[in-house]
């Protein structure tokens, strides 16, 4: 029994049905079957894909400890987003997930209510306070902000040489009546690297490379479920063309413009800063 | 207009769709399409999707010159083979392609008729001989017929360390009526390397991971179709198992135990040899 141009596919399937574990039989029969489906609707010349093994190729030594390629490529392509919002089906009143990204760094220090995260670094300050909740309303004391954002530049602490203490993130916690207060500086937008095959195929096209300016929330707590997502800044740029599919209606915040005085951590800030207010919504688990 | 789980793939089609070339544009959109009805089809989990993401990391990251792990990975899924049959779709007396394979080396030194490739390395004598002619008969004279195979041990020259003259590759010329003659050693059928993370993958299912005793042949001549595939041992294990889906009836050749005596090439041969026969029918371009 050998393979014609019908009969591949199915003996493909069959092939790696063999899997010992029922699961890898059902993602790798179902990989087989759609790679086949999409090489035999686009008549995929022997030209195309030997391009194609050498851009996968590529993109795998490019990545390293600071950058994944492949990650790049699974986003700019919708996949990430789609994974994303497959795995985390919250109710409507629930704050909703966005892509984690390539920049989160694990191990950030635990600091307290108000804590000014951009300490010493240029920019505009910014606080973003409010509670963590239940869909119910309810507050969720001592639940785990871990916040990290671009600077003023556009580079996260990832993109920078090496570097001693945590740069622009930091984990607050969420006090007895789900209050939270951050400071940082306001990020800016900031484009995706072009330098390697995810940029030569976006060249090719009208797709803009930037992200709209964002903070990123990885928000933990037992018993509800882990909510990782980014708050946007409204008015910003690039909101309606990120490039990772990333932007939320429900994410958007207005900065507001607030005049030196007492600031939302209690102090005094002797100059102009910008206000965000948002109040997260957990899922239970 | 932002994300959701419904409009992701329509909104990625879209932005794909602005590509500067219409085949790309058609490539892309159609890629995202079937990478998206995967990712729903199988519900793919976020850990389940970072260990694709490290998996092709890895296949990038152990490719050079010499060793590709993401041709391999479409071998054993039977894409390349799908990709050669959409590419090579000659009428049903013309010789069928096979699969390249990773081991070509261009340049092989042009030989006479009946020339020795294997002078000097260990194995059984096999002389191979025929015609090449197109789907009418007629003889191809002056076809170029680029051979190259495995040694007695399953290896290829470009998986030994330098060599410095080619070894166990060379280019013959059909004559003038058409009639070829090789000379080689019988090969032997071979593992595909396991040590990589399409080895990791082969492992957790019951597919075997041996390609069956083969020759490679790449026939062209101005006027033809370009003629890629092998000939395979007859009653030679793991005909009904190719790892890479290579196999097919019509490039099964008995390889005929003869005595010593007068050889195909009109000389003395003082030991027993393997004789194959078979006229390649090329399809006219
Ligand atoms: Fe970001
Ligand atoms: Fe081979």
């Amino acid at each position: 029994m050998f393979v014609d141009e019908d009969n591949i596919t199915d003996l493909a399937v069959q092939r790696w049905a063999s899997a010992h574990s029922p699961r890898s039989g059902e993602l790798m029969t179902a990989l087989v079957r759609h790679l086949h489906a999409f090489a035999r609707e686009v008549g995929l010349s022997e030209d195309e894909w030997m391009t194609a093994i050498n851009w996968l190729t590529r993109a795998g030594q490019l990545s390293d400890e600071k950058r994944q390629e492949l990650i790049l490529a699974s986003d700019v392509l919708g996949l990430s987003m789609l994974v994303v919002q497959l795995n985390n089906r919250f109710e409507a009143q629930a704050t909703p997930a966005t892509v984690l990204g390539p920049f989160h760094i694990d191990g950030s220090p635990t600091v307290p209510h108000g804590f000014d995260m951009s300490d010493g670094i240029p920019g505009t300050p910014l606080f973003i306070t409010g509670t963590v909740t239940d869909t119910e309303g309810r507050p969720v004391p001592h639940a785990v902000l871990d916040v990290w954002q671009a600077d003023a530049d556009g580079a996260y602490e990832a993109q920078l040489p090496e570097i001693d203490e945590a740069r622009l993130r930091a984990k607050y916690r969420a006090r007895e009546d789900g209050s939270y207060c951050v400071r940082t500086l306001v990020p800016r937008g900031y484009a995706i690297p072009m330098d390697g095959p995810v940029g030569d195929l976006i060249r090719g096209t009208d797709i803009s490379h930037y992200r709209p300016a964002h903070v990123h929330f990885l928000i933990e707590e037992p018993g509800h479920r882990r909510l990782i997502t980014h708050l946007f800044q409204e008015g910003g740029e690039f909101l309606d063309s990120d490039v990772v599919f990333g932007t939320k209606d429900a994410l958007i915040v207005p900065f507001t413009e607030r005049q030196a005085g007492i600031a939302p951590d209690g102090r005094r800030l002797d100059k102009p800063y910008l206000h965000a207010q948002f109040d997260f919504v957990l899922q239970r688990s």
